[in-house]
């Protein structure tokens, strides 16, 4: 499967007439070597020719990780006192080299490293390739899905061992930690993002921060959570009632809902991104909330928690099958609380498949 | 204090001549304006001029947060489906500007992003503000140190619950899950990046990945970790054995011991900072273990984990008091595993001290 995806980046690499590509972002390189890892600063770039076998540079430390990855062409070590450009120049030199333009990433390729290879191969110009490899990832094949099912339900059982730890009194941060143990113990190394356990008027932020503060009755309990399984993430989120909710709690809760899953509804082949946005905007703003909800209706899933597709209202492209990403709309009124219901969703033959399961309807704990 | 350093670089742009600066990087972020957050793709930048006040630019959804944070100049939020380069031109277009140059953080600014400030300023040419901005970061003052100190506390004590914990059969995960939750319990939001327990043949991989393959008697178990605290990070490295030593994984483990202790014991104002990487390498190497040393003797330690100083061989600068940085020598040796002991350690102006004081002795876990 590696092989056809660096074979479809040379094709492209070929067609676009570029001498060489060089890529370097975690999620691309994860994509194209099997490999997986965060460099800090240190350099890790996969060189990708339109008529030679590719090769990839890298701290001597990550060598064996990478063989071991399954990469099994030429690697080139650095130690930590060497210029990985200057052996990177000598190699390049002796390749005899044919193009007009270096496709990189520019999305995420810094200015310095732009520079570097401005040093490398004076005269050519820079083509992006950040699309290009996008629409690779953009379509999950059946190997990927299966992974991205078992990541959605490790998903499923965060959000679970959560509403089981809730009890008043106990912190957002002491209801984390238990939800990330019981993941870790599953070998769950690394979470999507930052888990959220947001209560009471925290959770009308979005983007709220955990706390130590003690969650209380009244308060909407939000749990916005995924893990990173075999390079792949999930996504979820729930929000439920500790103790009984008012009259606009439970309005708030059902306009979210009815926002969700009508937007589900729509999700199969064809349908224009842009209108998942409006369908979720609309029932939403109908409800007299359309001021509280700031964001999109979601986001593209795969080797990032947030990649392509871009579920935003001005997005005209149409949903494909074998596309995964997130339908999630929420309401969040200042001192009221918030409610988000994010479920993860791929586009199948015959309409859609949500891989997140956990319930939906309104929980109250006692 | 943010005014204070927003005001330095106000300065440095000044004397640069240029028109203004843009800084989005993370870290940068929080050190001028308080507020740490991962935007994933989304734009938050500030920028910055010679002689008129900052503007910041971010999704709605981060308006609050980043004003809670302290940031009191004008925010311009938007929206998922604004073009957030359209309201700055905006912005900038009413500011009547004079300037020769543009300061962006060229080691993290994306190629897509400078092409944006190149349409919003044609002409302009680009300097890096990296250095300036790291400069400024790279001397703690008592506030930070403060805080440091308390995030290498929690990394000892990270270490103590994975000591503790320590019993064949359980795996590396399992024990990472228990020090993570004790940590998280503690409000412990972030680790400074995702925690290792490497056992065994696994240990001998600096950058191995913790898996669910249990421990057992007879190896080194490696245990690198660290937290985030209100933006600073710790980053602690204890070795143990698990069951009697051999006579080899003695001797690695005391040369490493060596090298950490007497590279330590050169940390004071004026030293080089190769002279430090030389020292450890210099012991490592005449215990015959030249070879398994791959990595440089350690890194600068701020509001990120790998920061400068960069502690290789080649670098030629000075200590100064002030500065917080790694020394973390280590053996790896296939087949028979892997040392690393790693303090944090701050220059003062009578030597250093060791913020992170978790013992250092071999322990012998039984």
């Amino acid at each position: 499967m590696l092989h056809n995806r660096l074979q479809s980046i040379q094709h492209w690499i070929k067609n676009q007439k570029a001498a060489y590509g060089v890529i370097q972002g975690k999620a691309n390189l994860f994509y194209l070597t099997g490999f997986r890892c965060d460099p800090h600063e240190r350099l890790i770039a996969l060189f990708v020719f339109p008529d030679k076998e590719p090769f990839l540079i890298c701290p001597n430390m990550e060598k064996p990780l990478i063989k071991q990855a399954g990469f099994d062409f030429l690697i080139i070590g650095y130690s930590d006192h060497e210029d990985p450009w200057g052996l990177i120049n000598k190699h390049l030199a002796s390749m005899s080299l044919v193009g007009e333009k270096i496709a990189v990433e520019k999305d995420i390729l810094s200015v310095t490293r732009l520079e570097h290879l401005q040093t490398l191969s004076p005269g050519l110009s820079f083509v992006s390739c950040d699309a290009a490899l996008m629409e690779l990832r953009l379509i999950k094949n059946s190997e990927e899905i299966a992974i991205l099912r078992e990541a959605a339900k490790l998903a499923d059982f965060g959000v679970e061992v959560g509403v089981h730890a809730l009890k008043q009194g106990r912190t957002e941060m002491e209801i984390i930690a238990l939800i990330e143990f019981e993941l870790k113990k599953k070998g769950i190394a690394e979470m999507s993002f930052g888990t959220l356990v947001l209560s009471g008027e925290q959770s009308a932020n979005p983007h709220g921060k955990p706390s130590m503060k003690p969650v209380q009755e009244g308060e909407f309990i939000l749990f916005d959570l995924g893990v990173v399984l075999e390079g792949y993430c999930s996504d979820i989120t729930r929000t439920v009632m500790l103790g009984q909710p008012s009259e606009e709690q439970e309005k708030i809760y059902h306009t979210v809902l009815q926002a969700q899953e009508d937007t589900l509804s729509l999700c199969r082949e064809g349908t224009i991104l842009g209108d998942l946005d409006r369908k979720a905007r609309s029932i939403i703003t109908k409800a007299g909330y359309g001021d509280f909800f700031p964001h999109r209706i979601g986001h593209g899933l795969g080797t990032e928690v947030h990649e392509l597709p871009s579920l935003n209202e001005l997005n005209t492209d149409q949903l494909k099958v074998g596309m995964t990403f997130t339908i999630e709309p929420g309401i969040y009124v200042p001192s009221v609380g918030g409610v988000r219901i994010e479920d993860d969703v791929l586009v199948t033959s015959t309409g859609y498949e949500c891989l997140t399961k956990y319930p939906k309807e309104l929980q109250v704990i006692k």
